[in-house]
């Protein structure tokens, strides 16, 4: 994944926030929106499907907002540090829920994607922190 | 655009805030989407390509919340009246900055993609005020 | 839906096809979308799910197949003809398997789902033709 | 990036296609959709950017399309192997008009984006003969 860092090294314009936390955050909201896609999609095709509509539910919304808020950490120009706070708070919470309902669960896949859900609410925790500190 | 009342009445669970709302704030999370995406493109093939810069910056931003919150709020199974408030609130302020944005150009497209921006930071508002009555 | 046709009409460049069909095109791209993530939501909240496995699965794909046709066909600035034509291709087929797999059911957010793809598999079939006579 | 290899082992349905090549697939799709993101918005903040407007404009598609085919390849259910051989061609396409366009500018960001979609290219075109082959 070294391209995440090679478009912000490459970017003409100031990134958004502290590199580190900024490349950090991306990669794992990349990564959480696949897992989050394929655990909803694994959960699909269960045994034992009626106990994991809630699961369903919830990997598809934190899917569609790591993929938005990966998008928006992607670009440089005139950012907006209150939009940006407001999207990675959005993300740690959509992380948090579906790192709680997937944790429920004892499918494989389900436990690799509380466990992403976990590391991207942190990275994005992490990168609030740095917006808010600047 | 009667399909996007028709899922809603036609879902077999309850929906997640007030109908009306719900129906009105998906109708227009959807367009301003569109009217974001295309209002980019058209910037991009101005004359003065410069001063639109910033313009392009946040109707694409703009884009992808709405699509994100559009997709949410179509989600009646088990919803989460406090991420979708925090949806709600980072959709209305994606499109205040993109209205604001667009505002200050005097191109047509502009001013249409400013005025569906504000329509749309207005349904959410009212959609995050029928959540928080609830 | 008059937002789609005044974002035609605005832009400094023409259009990638024959107007009217564009518009049309987009507008049910982007119903279809909305359409399809509603359905596979109210599949995942009815009574005898394990029947509505597929359906959902093809929901799910039919959804993001609009969602990126509505969004290519939104810009106009140096159109490449054939991606377009691949683009409108996928979509159509997307939406043809969504239509057959929907109206299976006798839900009616499956007969809404079913017949909004057969319309949106209609007016891409259609485009394409605009592209193709070009 | 071992969640996209941890998703598709531990998913209880079969693989759509020859499992190393969807794994590879789905994380260059994933890259290059971020690259190309980040690519649009590097270029946004370029001078002399009156040059770079297709390139922005081939990058937007590029990362739409790229977003859809990984979505598409995260899912095993009941999979349609004619819609994702069209999926993976029109990805290819994307790839390789992006590439060619990338790969005209001297920009760093430029010549990273232009390398990942030819990678991505690549590993489309093997997916496509793994689905082909079966």
């Amino acid at each position: 994944m070294h391209t995440v860092s090679e478009m912000v090294r490459t970017n003409p314009q100031p990134a958004p926030l502290q590199r580190d936390a900024l490349i950090q955050c991306i990669e794992v909201c990349m990564l959480c929106e696949q897992t989050c896609a394929a655990c909803a999609d694994a959960c699909l095709g269960e045994v034992g499907l009626e106990a994991l509509r809630r699961c369903i539910r919830t990997n598809l919304d934190c899917a569609d907002v790591c993929a938005s808020t990966a998008r928006m950490l992607s670009r440089h120009f005139a950012p907006e540090p209150g939009l940006i706070a407001r999207q990675l708070a959005l993300c740690a919470a959509a992380c948090s829920l579906c790192a709680e309902e997937c944790g429920r669960h004892h499918h494989e896949h389900c436990q690799v994607c509380a466990e992403m859900c976990a590391r991207t609410e942190d990275e994005c925790r992490k990168a609030l922190g740095a917006i808010r500190a600047e």
